[in-house]
């Protein structure tokens, strides 16, 4: 994690496991989320914070879902459906149901599919944000299997040149069983850096560095500056640049990374590009490799 | 393209699409290579050359199946099999093969299996080099099926903070039918630039930009430099550094993005890591998404 990002132990404030998972749970209920579903929502907030991935634990995210809750924007009881199958595939209407309870259902599709033929391809329309992605990813790995996860997000991203936002920060995950060794976790925001960071740059008051955003015009920022304001929507009022940053850097490929997401994720699923303007859905691909 | 990387006017000898396709499939046939291998091998040079893609045509790559062919590195006649089976999956065994050769075929049973079942995917271990890996991907395109390709290459870029070399520059491509538009085609190693580029630098005697390589160190040379020399196997004598250059700009995504290709290609395949030291050959994945 970028050094300026940590939270620091005086501002820190240390909670047991077996607590936070209490108060979490009984967050989610009172929502009106189910018993399984929000036993399922809080292991993967607490598994967030667990690995050290803070940007999506609880103190980030919760506040967030649970206005999402309010505002009947996030469906606590998600009457989710497999729309189309086939032996590898299958694509779900998530309801409008959080992606952190969806999530792993679809991958227990994807498992089973996997163990049948091979290879078990689960996408995802209609659904809310996925949480730290590579917790769906790692459900693979008590199967000896790989598992894969990717997010179409709402746009705030600019493609390398431009100057309005069109990608969402589309994050990729890949989990992979180590035998004895630890397994492999990748989990990375295609933009340079994911919107949750911006979030919490802003909670701590510390700036952004070069290369994370562009101006009005579309140029990369190569200064420090202060972290924006949020929107009314919670999301970062920034325009984000994607991975590489610069054309000479490779900004291209981060763009290409980006859509390959949108690609998968998005149209694959049927909920159409992240670029969409007010889409406020989450679409989402997950996988596994027997 | 990166500006000083294009061939000038004055350096270009432009030869008719017909006339070049007769002339490569002359020397690989002199080489040993079946008649329908040629054919196909041809094909991916030539396509690459038209799509402006000069790091993969016959003026940078062909030189060095040739030579390969000779020195009894590449097998021109490969009796490449498939190992392993499922309904989604496969595994080859190339049989030292070229990838522009073998490729294609295994994209052929990725389709098949895709029309199936819904998804294909082909690993093949034992392999040489895949071309422009895009054109396996696009062969989906004629099938309106999503296609994806990875390899894995023998190491020359350096993990994020790492002074030696453990990564093949491990490309990644996709291709999406685009129903009336164009498909969208994305195709690029997941280090800062190909290895393939640093040849044509060197070719054209210009320098490298700030962010591609890394010193003796291992850290990241921000000056420009002059393009290395090729070494006996025809590799640059470089140590490129990930997508993202440094640290701050996220270099250790492209660091995991390559390890993603060594995983599916690589590891998947049989063929192991591309930092086996020595380890001449590259492994692939290909996949059709019907």
């Amino acid at each position: 994690m970028v050094e300026r990002l940590r939270v620091t132990e005086e501002e820190s404030m240390r909670v047991a496991e077996s607590d936070l998972r209490e108060v979490v749970r009984a967050i989610f209920l009172k929502c009106g989320v189910s018993d399984e579903d929000a036993e399922r929502a809080t292991d993967v907030l607490v598994t967030s914070d667990l690995r050290g991935v803070e940007s999506h634990g609880v103190s980030n995210s919760l506040r967030g879902y649970v206005q999402g809750f309010k505002e009947d924007e996030i469906n606590p009881a998600p009457q989710w459906k497999v729309l189309r199958e086939s032996p590898s595939t299958a694509n779900i209407d998530s309801d409008r149901g959080l992606g952190i309870v969806v999530g792993p259902k679809a991958m227990e599709i994807a498992i089973e599919k996997a163990r049948k033929v091979g290879v078990g391809v689960v996408t995802i329309r209609n659904s809310r944000h996925l949480g730290m992605i590579s917790y769906h990813a790692m459900m693979a790995l008590e199967h000896d299997m790989i598992g894969m996860t990717m997010s179409s997000c709402p746009a705030n991203v600019n493609p390398t040149f431009g100057a309005e936002a069109r990608f969402g920060t589309n994050p990729m995950a890949l989990a992979a069983p180590g035998d004895r060794e630890a397994p492999f976790v990748f989990d990375a925001a295609m933009s340079i850096v994911p919107a949750n960071k911006l979030i919490l740059a802003r909670r701590l008051g510390v700036k952004l560095l070069p290369g994370w955003t562009a101006d009005e015009n579309g140029t990369p920022v190569m200064d420090e500056v202060d972290a924006p304001p949020l929107g009314p929507d919670g999301i970062p009022v920034a325009n984000l640049l994607p991975l590489g940053s610069t054309i000479d850097l490779g900004s291209h490929k981060g763009y290409g990374l980006m859509a390959i997401v949108d690609i998968l994720g998005g149209i694959l699923s049927g909920g159409g590009y992240g670029l969409i303007p007010g889409r406020p859905n989450f679409n989402h691909y997950v996988a596994a490799y027997d």
